[in-house]
């Protein structure tokens, strides 16, 4: 019989480390081996990140892009462990830096780890082939929570690539965001972003195909924070054994990235 | 018994002064007395604005802001017709042209005239003064068909000013716009809006009221266009016998516009 | 200065239980006297149904329709304390019950505490008086998670009695259940129920209008079970002070019935 | 240079008659050769059934399902023209008839002809052979006119037959209609429908997978019922040069029927 799996939970003290754990002890065959937040914060039960990088065969990292990145250096550094990355607000110098990690240690890094939105992502790669762009229009709505700082998510810009990538052109070319004022006629072949922030929203993405004759809607909406979590513990059991390298959820749950 | 209520139809080659024309011929007590359209225009069927403003009872126009700011004008000169006005993107030109000529005539002006949308401003309203805005969230969404070149549409504004009435406050002072970028986290009392285009989307008006623990929508969505040549046709009847003054459907359907 | 108001919990060891407990504690004025479940059930904390009802000015019983009556019973018969009943699913003999025990005490009795779906059903109530039976068609839609033994919901029955009301009609004559087959077209004046259940929906209501030009929707949905809870202390804060009597949120939000 | 396909269309006085003729004349490379509707039946323009049958490359039937068996059996007879048929409601008796005509002549039969739906189809199949049944709930919603007389919509089954053939199950095992009363809770590997009829509310079809923590919905609204003539005249361009046999919408699209 195989030892359980020790997971190394980074950002512990956050709302998304707590739930981590939760998860992680909830499963049978893996141990929250060590728990570590930022310098400086002193906790009951938390270990440093040198303690916790050699106590753990795959971290989880729920923090902030500076913090991620700088903990992908480390782990590189000493070859391990694995690590599962769930920052989001990248910028190209943190996707650099998780990126040259990767040329010695496996990294799964994801803007959104649920089942559904990953599942969701082939359906609309899938969808926008099919349907001819001069008769639909693509658009993405999303709605998040009063705290949510950027727009539009994260996961609205993954799945507006996966519906680019069906159509085979570029995001950046296509996307129209913030619409506000004499806009003019829409143009064919645009992905419109819209966005809405109020309440307690966990989280509503919504991709609509319409033509002048009818409308396809492909839609995700979070009922419980926890979805998150689950995914990224999957992602954890799924990655220690594998080639450096940089993988996604489409890779966890083995979808081909066929369209 | 009565005469049959004479009715002209300016923009009468256009879509919605056909739709007016079927809905007038569809409903007893009514006639299309006269057709007309803008200068040079040479149709089967169509008089002069002079002739029209001559034969008719009353005129509705959905025309633009431009031809419909001459047409009161030209109304309020001779002491009559009556108006109905259906032009959206007035600028205020446009509107105190309209509130001059409304000295010697009675003339309805909205944005909107569907039944349902002026019952949901009222309810938008009292939704507004009911759910405190430290808890509750107002979000305005709204989509329209690929060709709508203004954003957000007239009725989404409209809404935004019922919701913005409803608590005491401006709309211009609250309103939050083409959210797009790191925006920070929403602040309280703020009305956001988002914009949808696609297809032939009618037209869909959603008012969110978002507190961390629920959700309360009002919303509209049109079917068929003929809904606002219905309610345009309903101010026709009711206007002719008005005192001078500038009316909305509010005033029409008889809603008081305390909250 | 007062006593903090002394507030015990029936069912305390159920979900909702310590979900009123909690929402009790965070809450300043307010104190948790008792706690209490059904009889034999032993637990640190727990004291008997007569213990708390000496020691509480108000009880909060979300526990089953049976249990609620027998202490309503029991509360009447000792003059106090006053009741917050949320119980769904009463069968008449249970009603009975709580007006009889009503006559000593003051009790509010209401299938949903939330602050939204009150309000909701004032608006469904005015939407159902200005738009046309004739023209508009009511339907009534509610989606709740797996676990719901019940449909349609008590909420979305509550909903349609607003809905029938607003008419001047009794539900009971015009509701239309578990449409399956052969249906035949609607009947007007019809209101139609329609029912979803599935993973964790925490709670979806949806009240439609729809005529053949335009479809007004009210809709309400839940993110947190915390809701009720909320609205339950609201409840209990109200009650004490008020003449025997059953209540309901329309009285503690200080809702005027009319439509 | 090839003549126009000839299409001959049945029911030619009702509403999809009209819209198919008017899809027909809009579109190159076809011509309206006949058009015919029940016998008995003078109108100008139209021609008997056998007239008809003599004319055309192909007829177009959006009739009843006794008309459209008959028309089958009798084109079987005479070895042409191709068929297409959007006849719904049909009974085992009526569409065995059908698949014997289909020994001796192709037709495209199938309750939606809209591109949208057919890739809603294959989307929903798919997903539901991803998304494990033990933890995502289908349930699949529908929303149409006052007049429709049956219920769930054929589509809704179609769409509950696709989602079942992703899972390896029949849908006669695991539906549930018309939930009422007391009924439970859901059953795992349930597939669950529910009904809305409203005023003119075209067609909405929403298939909807929810777990403890997440829901995906596939859906399909229809704007302009011009989309079921679009659908249909592609099949009619499509089906004369096919071999004899009963085809489908997914056959048309060239969709393949794997998951």
């Amino acid at each position: 019989m195989t030892e359980p799996l020790k997971i190394a939970i980074a950002g512990a003290l956050g709302r998304m480390g707590r739930a981590v754990a939760a998860m992680v002890e909830s499963q049978p065959g893996l141990v929250v081996a060590a728990r570590f937040d930022r310098p400086g914060i002193d906790a009951e039960g938390l270990v440093t990140q040198d303690e916790a990088m050699s106590l753990a065969d795959v971290i989880i990292d729920f923090t902030t892009p500076d913090a991620s990145a700088a903990l992908a250096q480390a782990c590189a550094e000493t070859g391990g462990p694995a690590l599962v990355v769930g920052a989001t607000g990248m910028k190209d110098s943190h996707i650099a830096a998780i990126d040259e990690a990767a040329l010695a240690i496996p990294i799964v890094r994801t803007g959104n780890y649920s089942l559904g939105v990953n599942i969701l992502m082939g359906l609309v790669r899938q969808a926008a082939r099919l349907l001819p762009p001069d008769a639909y229009d693509i658009e993405i709505f999303e709605a998040h929570h009063r705290h949510k700082v950027d727009s539009p998510s994260g996961t609205a810009l993954m799945l507006g690539r996966a519906a680019a990538a069906g159509r085979g052109v570029e995001l950046d070319q296509v996307a129209v965001r913030g619409r506000d004022g004499i806009t003019g006629e829409r143009r064919v072949g645009d992905i419109g972003f819209s966005v809405m922030r109020g309440g307690g929203i966990i989280g509503e993405h919504q991709v609509t195909f319409a033509s002048e004759e009818e409308i396809v809607t492909l839609s995700h909406s979070g009922i419980d924070r926890s979805l998150f979590a689950r995914g990224a513990v999957a992602a954890a059991r799924w990655v220690p054994d594998r080639p450096p390298g940089v993988y996604d959820m489409q890779d966890v749950l083995g979808f081909s990235k066929e369209a």
